[in-house]
């Protein structure tokens, strides 16, 4: 049993909440347990510089950036106003290229879409929630294009979603928080399609490294939690 | 009548949502019409270093940051991540000057007390409601202090609230929005205690300037409609 | 009787010096008191990109730099060679705005006036001196204009100057120093029109609010104030 | 066939020179076909400001920092210095977190180990590279501090070394070059111990996703690799 | 002849007034024909943290600031605000350096005396008239120190004053104004004591390598400038 | 005697590696004693923007960067991420000036050339040797533009080599490494043609002032040591 009563295999209970906000295309307000982000999608029609100068410049492009609030977490968290912390950076890489595989640019045509990952209270999986929230607003904006894409070929290609998983006294176990991240011996993002294969793996071992064994048993604990999430991202979707 | 149908003299529809997260002590997610901010008020048990140095370090400090994210406007606005521009820099000296000004530092006590602006939808008067939901935060935040500080010297001196007053078309008008911000002839912001008196004025003129008798009207004005804000104030901290 | 000897309603000593360099078009030594700026008007032929990408880029523009140099007082103040700090942005879009409101920017054509503010010694009252200097030397750089601006529509439509005023010990006062800048309740920067109106008012409640008398009993101060250095201003430009 | 001639699971030729300068305690050239690298290890007897106001201060830390040099590449690469690129700042997170999985900082002591990881030529592979080398010249540096450590308690606890796999033309195959990497499906980045046990995953679907049973090809072709460069990395070591 | 009329030896007209402004302990306005300086000196009674740590900490330090203020040219240079310009640095370097060649920082003690030189106008040859004027606002700066220095070991122990020679149509000529120096095949700049013993040579060609011949006929030419600067040097310290 | 056996007049061991790599085109790696240079010459085939913006853009350009990798000295260099140097700035744009001086931009045509020298460990005198090792990368990377300039005209015109000498305990001495350099009384660059002229010249005393006569005979000294230098870059690049 988990400090919250969660089973092993329990992702906490996620709530989802699209066009938070009106001005942006996509606004998804999202949470797992403690954690809540404002995820929004924005459309820029040009493309940034060094994609422009392409001979490919027909094709779109998306990218993300990742921000915790300063009130996001206790102790406050120095806001990144002079440079980024490395962290942040290498999750947002993470959002942008997860999300990316699940675009057709070609079908998107020469336009940029941003993604914008505000923390607005950190508890652990927000890589991960960023993702799965990601899609829904990625979703959402792409729906405002209407008539500037053919109805023919989908720019979406794949629904995508996040978990992580990890091994806490040797159990393997599903969409950790805070508490339980930083106690894991393992720690392990895993990104996935509707169709079930694999857009990214991230295992980091921390403090004890892991066997192939381990490895297999997180992976199927993830599979099992991404299927529950695209459920729940489907009936957001409908709503 | 005013685009949207107001009367000179009516504010934008106001909610307040107080603890929208948990992990800060104050947390508040305030809206006047489209305007959306969330508001947190963290405290820190030490001082900035150049206040710790002071002879007078006993007493306690407060200070403000503002931030307009990406996905708050339409186009959305690069992220302020390598250095602060003007305006941000402006309005959060505002909103901790103004702060500051209802706060006993000596009944404080030696720590910090750091107010973050979040605007999650811009649509106008953003530093006024900041200052309007800041003062809700602070008194979240205050009350969490408990024993920490004094029950016999009370920590806040005053109720403070905040509000845009213009000219527009040669009328005075209250609680602007983008559209009518962004045409106004004047715009001035005012900062009041729940005494009536003033803590800050910031009046500009746009394009042309304006009399003694036009600065008179507008304060009026802008009198009358913090003294809606601070019921709006006192029933949200009721609740 | 102020420290300095001064009546309640008396201006510091003023010196205006044009000419003070000859490279840039505008360049003028003025001091009021101890406090000593050098303020220059150069004139650039192209526009801000941001203003060149405009539908409306045959109007020009105009922009203030504000900076207090590290000699300028004791102890020395850190050069700001990596970031402009929080006083100096406010400062200097104030200047902006104020000397902004004097042009006709379609009369000035397509380029680009920028206004420097040097500060050489520190008294206060930098940010109004500044902006009744920028205003001489703003009058000496549209002088070199000649032939590049029409004469049938002048530049220039307003003149313009600014004080500060303030309550000290509860009595208003014109043109504090330092000393009394410092131990002032109100402090309140006016900028205004050759015809009495106001182009900005910025009032600050040090420590203590104020009231609406007061308020109006320190723009009656700073209205006169201002007449004086329009005077000077005056016979500076003629001499 | 690879397009320069080898098999599926080859590696490319490797070289490695320890001490290729004396001054800092481990300095290692090492390269795999044309990617070269320069890996110091240097030693600082303090511990970073945040570690050391740690209650654990006692415990040492490790860190890495990687750069291409701007001959490294062509185009030139434009030198970081003003800020650090993101891909930069998640390989060397990636190093640094390797390498700190294979030392006992309690027995290391209250000393900081620096690795610097500068790529004098990239054709692909650098980040595993660079923790192969890094683990050398790690333990040249520890070397170096004979009595400062304890005889008795080995700063070491295991070997490390890393290689990339990926899936090209569905094919899986070991330490791409930069043509391979720049074309491969899947890029996926191991570190493993001589234990045989992870350390870290990185798997990346580069436009196209993959299934579990490709992840497994991959890892056993990796868990080859890495078995030859520990080979090569014990006979250096005695060398 | 040269085209302002100076003979090949002669300097420009040299302008000095010290205690220009107040604040600072050594303030002094110096000219050189069209180039104009603010040399300010002040002095802070600790020393920089790296000076602090060192062993021989009761030694003091001097260091220097080189600004070329935006007015200062035409066109208007761009304010060195985000970071410094290699010029700035270069120049800022060799004024430290000559300044500190003058003063036995055991005789001053653990102060920092901080040279800030701010370029009102630029027209050559600001880098040698900032050391010239930097010497004496060194001395009015040290004079200030009273008895906090020992009367009996002089905290100077040299005079200093720098110049620039080049050769211009094969010609060398001495201090040389902005064409001058835009044109010549070498710029030399010369620091030297009273005592006639050199502090720092700094010869560039410029387009075309010079001869040992060449060199001595521009030190020569240099020696006879600077005795000159020394006598105006200490003519205007006791004036 | 000199502290490692040399006579005065005797430079360190000198070796040269020229295509330590081959992605550069101009590629050596130089040593002098324990200093030890990776220099590269890299070719961009445009203008820097201010350079092809001036009406003389058909001429090439040349510049440099000097970096120390944070292991060339003990204790670690602090890797210049967020701002460089101010002595890397002085020294690179030493190297930068003295290469340009012996390039024919009109025969270069509209490229850039960029010189990067690496430093690989540090023991004195690594501005003179990027300077005598980037003129053997200067001639190798433009060996490679074949026919893209004219035969008929060569693009270098001179050749170029540089070292460093100083006096110590009195005695003129040449090639000062890291412990005779901190050590000397003066410090004296010396940049020189094959014709024997000087291309620049930088001299400081370091705690001493020194005369017209040891400036004389440093200069010899140094003649004497480029003589040689030439020698090996004439060997080299025939090898």
């Amino acid at each position: 049993m988990r400090h919250d009563g969660r089973q092993p295999d329990e992702l906490r209970p996620i709530r989802i909440q699209r066009q938070f906000t009106k001005v942006a295309p996509g606004s998804v307000l999202i949470s797992a347990g403690d954690t809540t982000l404002l995820v929004t999608a924005s459309i820029d029609e040009t493309l940034p510089p060094w994609k422009a100068a392409d001979p490919a410049a027909q094709k779109g492009w998306l990218t993300a950036e990742y921000c915790m609030l300063p009130g996001s977490t206790s102790p406050r968290k120095r806001r990144e106003r002079e440079k980024v912390d490395g962290r942040s950076t290498e999750i947002q890489r993470l959002i942008g290229r997860s999300l990316r595989a699940c675009v057709d640019f070609e079908a998107l045509g020469p336009r940029t879409i941003m993604i914008d990952v505000e923390v607005l209270q950190a508890d652990g999986g927000t890589r991960t929630l960023g993702i799965t929230g990601g899609y829904i607003a990625l979703c959402d904006a792409i729906a405002t294009l209407g008539d500037k894409v053919s109805k023919d070929r989908p720019v979406l290609t794949a629904s995508i979603a996040a978990v992580s998983v990890g091994i806490s006294n040797g159990t393997p176990i599903l969409d950790l928080d805070y508490i339980e991240d930083s106690q894991a011996e393992v720690d392990l993002n895993v990104v996935m399609t509707g169709a079930g294969e694999f857009i990214e793996i991230q295992g980091t071992a921390e403090g004890r490294s892991f066997t192939r064994e381990q490895l297999d048993q997180q992976l199927s604990l993830a599979e099992k939690g991404i299927r529950q999430l695209m459920e729940l991202q489907r009936a957001a979707l409908k709503g």
